[in-house]
């Protein structure tokens, strides 16, 4: 299968300042047209108006806003027109299970698909990218360790094998579902990423960029767990967990399940002196 | 060095309901003497009448309150006699550096120090759980993933070597803070203990008891960290680290740094009903 691009961005991304993150989006669609996808939000008024400014001198063609209220538009022909000629979509946030929900299965998601096989773009901050996951976690605990009973998985859109994409990762302190989420099949990978932080993904390889971190939870040598055996409200247990914390300019490959150190690309760096430039 | 035992807790230990930790404490004690070091907090006051109460009908012969306002005081005749006959001292919460530097390299602490190596019980929570590190964590950030500059440790009253202990740990999202403490020197093993949840560390070996988790950070095979090249504003990478999530009735050896499945002893099992019959 051809692949393009994944862009997973933890949430919150600089939007005003380096825009780190979205110059990368940017850049990978070559000045192309870009559909913006707000299908996670009950409200999404004001996000095309933001992420148009944010874009806007960053080189892409034209933005376009994709919405959908209702399962049925989805097969509307204006709906799917948006997608001509179409390099990229990008997914913003809200709620993963509106996104697979109301495109799972549909023409949408099959233009999104298409898009991504013929080897374009598609990124997604916080539920959009959470939704890239073939099982992705939904709702679920934050700042708890996990217990055997918080169950809160679904079928994602699947766009990344053997993958669960978790976001706001470290400031709502959500190691403990994603461990969990590993606990449950060791062929996943779990991936936390910060906010105003992503991975780029192509070629079964991640690249970090951003200014925060991406915790890699590999499970294949887990020794010991009490995922299948204990009672629902037990605490996970869980022996000899794998734990990769990668920054800007580090790799991650896929088949290997290896960490690569290394230095970002100078023109697409995020530096502390943004941020400073910033308070 | 003969040892006692030491029970570090991660803060908010059921003191009302079914108290699991506060029973081991009590058992450890087999009836005796026990100290309460309020020393941690700014306003100890109430604290006493909380324990009191809490340890009642557990078998405690009696339970005397320490506090030191101001440093001299640790001279004071009648402050050390406290310790006379006691079997265990036990260290409420608040801040790990009044500890250390109320107490550290007195009197006061001498007699600490002598109840545990004449096989006595050092118990602590919260602050008094950290403070039993050779090099303790102070402040620090909490939801974020740690940043180079982060430096917030200082030497702690070292009862328990090659370790760094962090509390409250689900709770307030601290995996990022341990894992750039031991991301320093992975001689030191990272423990991060949940809250109504501990470590009873006997014979350099760790059982865990309590309703949650704790998390155990070895750096030991780390392959590859920027902590000494980053500049300050730079998260923290760090690849390999090897995670455990025990929960009760889990060990680890501290030998060979191995953790061992377990179940509880039925009588000292901390229960979901207990949690199900205080809601």
């Amino acid at each position: 299968m051809p692949e393009g691009v994944l862009i997973a961005i933890g949430g919150h991304e600089d939007r005003e300042g380096s825009r780190t993150i979205l110059k990368q989006v940017a850049k990978r669609l070559k000045g192309d047209v870009l559909v913006l996808a707000t299908v996670a939000s009950h409200q999404p008024e004001g996000y095309f108006e933001m992420y148009e400014k944010a874009f806007r001198d960053l080189g892409v063609k034209e933005l376009r806003e994709l919405y959908v209220n209702e399962r049925a538009e989805t097969q509307e022909p204006e709906k799917l027109a948006l997608f001509d000629d179409a390099a990229g979509v990008f997914f913003t946030g809200g709620d993963q299970l509106r996104i697979s929900s109301q495109i799972g299965d549909t023409p949408v998601e099959a233009r999104v698909r298409r898009i991504y096989e013929d080897g374009g773009v598609v990124a997604g901050t916080s539920a959009g990218a959470s939704m890239m996951s073939e099982t992705m976690l939904v709702r679920g605990t934050s700042q708890e360790s996990y217990r055997i009973g918080d169950l809160h998985m679904a079928p994602g859109l699947g766009l990344v094998r053997d993958m669960i994409i978790d976001q706001h990762f470290a400031e709502r302190g959500r190691i403990g579902r994603l461990l969990g989420a590993v606990a449950h099949n060791p062929r996943v990978l779990g991936v936390g990423i910060d906010e105003d932080t992503a991975v780029v993904i192509e070629e079964r390889r991640i690249k970090v960029i951003g200014r925060a971190a991406v915790y890699v939870v590999d499970g294949a040598e887990v020794s010991h767990s009490n995922v299948a055996e204990a009672e629902s409200d037990y605490a996970l247990s869980m022996h000899d967990v794998r734990l990769h914390v990668l920054t800007e300019g580090d790799c991650f490959d896929l088949r290997t399940r290896r960490p690569k150190g290394g230095m970002p690309d100078e023109d697409e760096a995020w530096s502390p002196s943004d941020e400073r430039s910033k308070r």
